[in-house]
């Protein structure tokens, strides 16, 4: 059945990007080291996990600050399959107060400006029988989260402490999840988690 | 070869307790859902993760607070093999200012007054063939992780997001781990880290 699930890496101290996050700095500075699993990593565990989430993906949900920094020049491009040839790649909406005048990507993108659920209710009948996949900003999800929007939280731990930068988790948030699944790689931890409604 | 380990549990954002933790509150409003996996667990990878903690801990280091939570009426006990009748515990070094007048627990305490560093050269030689193992608090591990004086750091991560409590990390932090091992049960995942010098 398909599920609304939120996919994110995380560094050991709570980040979902190092500091000062955006275009210039893309996921913030040291932040790449969030990503290695995704971007650099040869493990075949980490090889699966990708390729699994992105089979699954029906519909992806993203906010606006991730989407600027993917479609600023420097972002995604061809040789990651996002590029002019997209034939596959799923549809993307985007949660923003304002949509931008002009989009470099050449992807599937729906600009969504009344809030997640929103985003989530119109993701829903594109993903057909994928899943609907929050890809971030940390905002977008944890607000999913503490929504009751989210069916299945995904964390992927990096090992690195970054001291800085966008915590998924604010004080005074409190939710119990049900661990289901982890699988673990050289370069994360990939961990699934049930949402408790 | 002899370690030094620090071995915590933590919520998914990043508390090693829950709030107000103390002789009242144990480790915290909450807090208990930290150590399910150790206390309340008949799965089989918990039960191997904590017998193998224990068998493996030539000595064990913590903290003031710690150790005032566990020495007073309703810590630690005989029926959790810590009472009067307690072959085959390790010795125990409480790094603290100030000793206290009386011990309840008939265990094997130290006290030591200047610092983690100096708990841990006590602790070796006491250690033999084991590890030297922190056990916490928080404050302690942090200390000894960021002055370079831990081999490796064993983090069991509770399915649990507890929004307030003593943070394991704190901002400005920063340090590269090596994920050297996993083990997943239904309560916790038991990640370890090497530390990189």
């Amino acid at each position: 059945m398909s599920k609304v699930i939120a996919d994110i890496s995380m560094s050991l101290d709570g980040y979902v990007t190092g500091p000062d996050p955006g275009v210039e700095q893309g996921l913030g500075v040291g932040g790449e080291a969030l990503h290695t699993w995704a971007i650099d990593s040869d493990d075949p565990i980490d090889v699966a996990v990708l390729a699994g989430a992105t089979e699954q993906s029906g519909a992806v949900i993203m906010g606006r600050r991730l989407f600027d920094i993917i479609d600023a020049p420097g972002g995604w491009d061809d040789s990651m399959g996002y590029g002019a040839e997209h034939a596959g790649t799923p549809p993307f909406f985007v949660v923003t107060h304002t949509p931008p005048s002009a989009v470099r990507l050449g992807l599937d993108f729906t600009f969504v400006t009344d809030g997640p659920a929103a985003a989530i209710d119109q993701a829903r009948p594109a993903a057909g029988e994928g899943h609907v996949v929050i890809m971030g900003g940390g905002d977008v999800i944890r607000q999913c989260l503490f929504d009751g929007l989210l069916d299945e939280l995904r964390l992927h731990l990096a090992p690195v402490v970054l001291g800085r930068g966008t915590p998924l988790f604010r004080p005074g948030d409190r939710q119990s999840l049900v661990q289901t699944s982890a699988e673990v790689s050289s370069t994360a931890a990939h961990l699934t988690y049930e949402v408790i409604a």
